[in-house]
């Protein structure tokens, strides 16, 4: 019914095997867990100290592991700001690692849809009511947003990996959407199955 | 990780069996045929002459044989508002009929984020295109609207299909937000397998 | 000064008598009332079966009588939210239904300009702002609209009344202007003079 | 049905006995022409410097008898832009003038509604379109802007005209919003009936 | 780098020699106290009857010795309303001249980029919040933001000042956009060293 | 006239001393060219693995050599999407880099406020037209933007160039607007004078 499947993005990608050893080593370990090369490596690869950036920034907040959020909160910090920036790739990419990460198999599409109806609890919530102004209308923050959010216990430290996150995608959002870079078929499903491994 | 379940939507809803003859038989046919009850009979079935009215506006438009869009199309229609419209119902429950009539499991996601994005034939762009300007920036439809539609072998007949199916989900899509309704977790995965039946 | 009369709207109409037999008996009964065919019985005529969906849904919302809400207070709403929607024959028709129900004859171009400055009391401020939301920005409301409503008065009931009549006029307002459906010349005075019977 | 009229404005007005005699003349004379006081002499009165300046500018465009604009035209763009800017007093009370300048009855509620639906030439198409840029969105005119203006006609001298009215009421739609300055009674009737002098 | 100055608008300006004794006068007067005259003056020169009804409303407003704004704060009003409409002419021409008024050299980058940001009091950033509404939504303002005003000391006759202010420049932005009307060199470094004079 | 300096951020900033060494370094490398330490490397300092990412991608897209844009053109892209997202820090500190770059004493405001009145050539117009799309609607780019960057000489590297940059100021403009990042005294003033070395 519908075309042709997109091709990765509307530049063209490297070969793996051609890339820097670091990044291809990676690379091939995210391959091995995943069981595929998400699109974004094969993108953004293409100027290797770019790529090796933007994962140095990724590795550095969702890989932080004294932070107040849990790895499935920052996950739906990231779904919930890239469906406010209608960011293809990222929406169903991190939709699928939230899915995983939550065992919630609807929630991903719930935050990406419309956050305020997605299920989550009432801090969740003010969670990403802050990270959707950041993503959104960042201009206008004020105390009374971190107030907000100290309302709910989340401190300081807190609100600089929600600000932080949103801000990283408010970067991989508009590069995704500028070079129209497609997600993976296989995220597409990820995660929605009772067994499903991810 | 997420909360419990939402309820079908912040009002009560009747007992099928409650309900006046021609809806229950309606709605009994439709659970036999999916194997579950769409939570928008439930919502709308408080005000029987609503849902009726509801029904025939959307079988007038949906089930119109002569169409020039297809049965796909016209969910493709469906799913593209309701994602601009962020209504949370229409996306997961017409993005399931759409994989199920287009055999095309990535398309209703890439709809529902990213109309520009999705894997569609040019003619189904400025079919989307159309309805998404309804949907929008009804105010601003000029001829020239109708003139881009024609470029891609639509005539007024088609043009008028697209402007009342991407009306009749204005409607369907601010009631539905309006009264928090939920998606039957059904629909989430509904023709995402090579085989679901839908 | 201007230019020549638009016709009812871009489409063909066609002839009353050449109609369904209850469509033709349900436009005379309202030519016989009002004097004149308003211009949207004609454009939807076309296809009946659309028409007839419209009316029902239409009666069912407008003519239920066990409302909370007066049927000048369902205008007020139909007004408010045609005018943000920029729908020029809902504006004007039923701005004149609108003054002959509230016997007001400024109240319709308050309302169609400005809410805001409408000469309304403090609970018909409540179910115009409500209305707006829904029409405007229905991905947004919350339980606090709803508290809002409550505060001065309304109940879930007439919610769901005012949230249907803004849905259906979100369908109505995008049709109308989609296809430049014009008002008949006489609803732009009518209720307008002391005496007008509308 | 509603409630009571509204004041003049949120400002006390003064006695028109108590102003400097200029603006005591000017406000006799329009009242022995129009037979009412405009509320908008009433409330600028309160700064009588404020109003001389404001009188000076409003004449100086609008009694400009050079411009290429007849005065139906200048009236068009004050309508028009008014109700972009969603002016009660303007639209109701120039929405009058139009209609008796231009003799058409209905141009002022479709100007005010949706400029796209109403009956003008291209050529006012043309300068409507401008004026509204003007209005909405001054800083992302170009010269393409003046080019669309040339085609159908309009000088630079008219492209000032237009220009300056549409900014002109940028800054007396702003007042009178942020005022609640009401229209007269009598705006909403005037050029209504065929015989209304205004 | 850049490309040639442009000149100072779109439309000729005439020779100051050539102009009506009474702007002749005020312009070399202002010649004589700023070492150069700034260009809005040589604009709005072509028709001198805007000239002298634009500065009639300026002095009116501005040089009024009674308000209870001090000079630097009515330029605060305007650096912020006409970055907000994002005027060249007007942000670096009056953020010049609020350096000076001000002593304050950060100040107006500050308000021309993001008031919210800007280092001024509490009173001070109440009286921007109501004149940015009126800049940029003036249709929505209501007694609560006259009530916000009245919390921070600030009574009816400053919202009026402040109102004013800003609609003027609703009006001066939109002329300077429309025409392109560029700032004088001077103005850009005026005020920002310790000892200029402005 | 204006209230004290603000802090750097409203989060507290480390003591250069106790910063890695690398990190340090780089600090005093900083301070020794500029003459001061510029606040964003204090403020991000709290994080040092955010920090290095942050410089890594900056310095792989801004000191890249190879690049189609020159450093000053590099600036322009920043300060115009700096200034469309609102974001004082980076409009003052760009803005200053850009003047001294571009020995343009006024270019910097021109773009931070309008950039359609920025005196700059076509082709730096297309570049920056590309630009603020991806800084504020990068969900509707499509290969017609990419055609007209081809049009003025822009090619696909030079396109990922402007993207990548306009994609990481609206990172760090989130952050920057998130934390109210305060850009240092010295900045406002540099590249403003004919001698100033920047």
């Amino acid at each position: 019914m519908s075309t042709e499947p997109k091709p990765v993005c509307r530049y063209p990608v490297p070969d793996v095997v051609d890339l820097p050893e670091d990044l291809r080593d990676r690379i091939l370990e995210v391959q091995h867990k995943a069981g595929f090369v998400p699109n974004v490596f094969l993108a953004l690869a293409r100027r290797p100290a770019e790529l090796r950036a933007f994962l140095a920034y990724h590795d550095a907040l969702l890989l932080r592991e004294e932070s107040g959020l849990s790895k499935a909160e920052k996950e739906m910090v990231i779904v919930a700001t890239s469906g406010a920036n209608r960011c293809l790739y990222c929406v169903v990419a991190h939709g699928a690692i939230l899915r995983v990460y939550a065992k919630a198999p609807r929630l991903a599409d719930q935050l990406a849809t419309n956050p305020l109806k997605a299920e989550v609890t009432p801090r969740q919530a003010a969670m990403l009511a802050f990270a959707l102004k950041v993503a959104l209308d960042a201009q206008s923050i004020t105390e009374a947003d971190y107030a907000a959010l100290r309302e709910q216990g989340w401190d300081d430290e807190d609100a600089w990996d929600i600000l932080s996150i949103a801000g990283l995608f408010g970067l991989s959002n508009r590069i995704a959407n500028a070079i129209s870079l497609m997600p993976n078929e296989e995220f597409h499903l990820m995660g929605r199955l009772p067994r499903t491994k991810g």
